[in-house]
């Protein structure tokens, strides 16, 4: 379990993740399963989460703090304590009854062992993925989960695109550089996931992978939807 | 400084942040300035860095880590080892002539001394930071910061997003729901900074920010634009 703390300040929740100490009994008696489950109520999870209660979508919340977090249980939430990859708490979550489960846990080996039983216990039930990084992206892939959020792909992708039109680059020029780098990342990763375990193959699929994606660039540069502007001075490369 | 593994397996940069200890001489010698600087050299600043060199835009690099990262050097890109608030590596890296300044750093008290000393002796260049949370977030603001983009925040409203499709919402009513929610969370983001030091006050404002947002929710839902779809069974709270 990770100590980092992953406080959401002034929020409804404030997890304390050290707290895991004594989980509290599960609530098993009689209620009906929800519509989602959603494993793992730090930063990502609790987001989620809110755009659901927003939407008025119940949810079953499972954490391993077992600090109070009053907001889930307005409107009619429900949240656990434990670990998720323990099969009697996804049972008394009733999870095989859900349409969907989020697997929002940061800890990348807690995880892969809520993945793991999930699989293994409820196969039918629909998987929404969080990973930490391209490993933690690997290792869910290959129990079979698809549909995976690498967690701060988006917002450097934000922060490029900013920066590109800081840099004097136009805003449809900017999206087009972020939009072709993402597809050729997630080009990658698929043909990396092929070969994720050997290591030399990897690092020469990622050095050509740069050289493929600044020719790409440049084919796309002076294609029919125009050029992309030159800074001026140090700042680009000739 | 955080020892959580933030490889990216089989990429250019395997950067082992345990091996800081021993930092290499800055290499200072009569070289222009770079138009961006990225400091923090892991998952983040990699991707930002990733799409700038597809464009041809040249960079400095500073990490904590003196891991050899050979793809930085090519195309004509630079990295410095070393605690990145040191005046003395921000001065060799030549940040005072950078157009744009890229806080990547994931650790949030060396993210924060970095962003005081920019503040402090190079305060007409333009930063782009990265927070880890809202706290960290508040922190680059009251120095000033206003472009700081939440490192998990996107990727977990992609996540929300796409849980809506699987639930029975249409493309436009989940992408109405998350632009909702944001739109919210900002303003919300906002009026906290004001009494951030509260933490009474703080979760008050969450709570009436909660049932605020479900209102607005339900508004928009009977609006012009159409209503949102109600899920069978146990998906939606009476």
């Amino acid at each position: 379990m990770l100590l980092a703390p992953f406080l959401i300040a002034g929020h409804e929740a404030i997890l304390n993740r050290q707290a895991a100490a004594n989980p509290r009994p599960f609530d098993t008696i009689g209620e009906p399963g929800k519509a989602v489950v959603i494993a793992g109520f730090g930063r990502f999870g609790q987001i989620v989460a809110r755009v659901f209660r927003m939407c008025g979508i119940t949810f079953t919340a499972l954490d391993a703090s077992s600090e109070q977090v009053d907001f889930v249980r307005q409107y009619g939430n429900r949240i656990y304590y434990g670990d998720a990859s323990r099969l009697e708490l996804l049972e008394a979550a009733k999870v095989g009854e859900a349409k969907l489960f989020v697997l929002a846990i940061d800890d990348i080996e807690a995880s892969v062992r809520t993945a793991t039983m999930m699989r293994k216990h409820f196969p039918h039930v629909p998987i929404l993925a969080r990973a930490r990084n391209r490993p933690h992206y690997f290792r869910l892939r290959a129990l079979g989960l698809t549909a995976i959020h690498r967690e701060t792909l988006p917002a450097s992708l934000d922060v490029a695109r900013q920066g590109l039109l800081r840099l004097g680059f136009g805003v449809a020029a900017a999206e087009r550089a972020v939009t072709l780098f993402r597809q050729h990342d997630e080009t990658e990763l698929e043909a990396q996931l092929a070969v994720r375990h050997d290591e030399a193959q990897l690092m020469e699929m990622a050095k050509h992978g740069a050289a493929q994606l600044r020719e790409l660039f440049e084919a796309d540069a002076v294609g029919p939807l125009g050029s992309f502007p030159r800074l001026e001075g140090g700042g680009r490369a000739d």
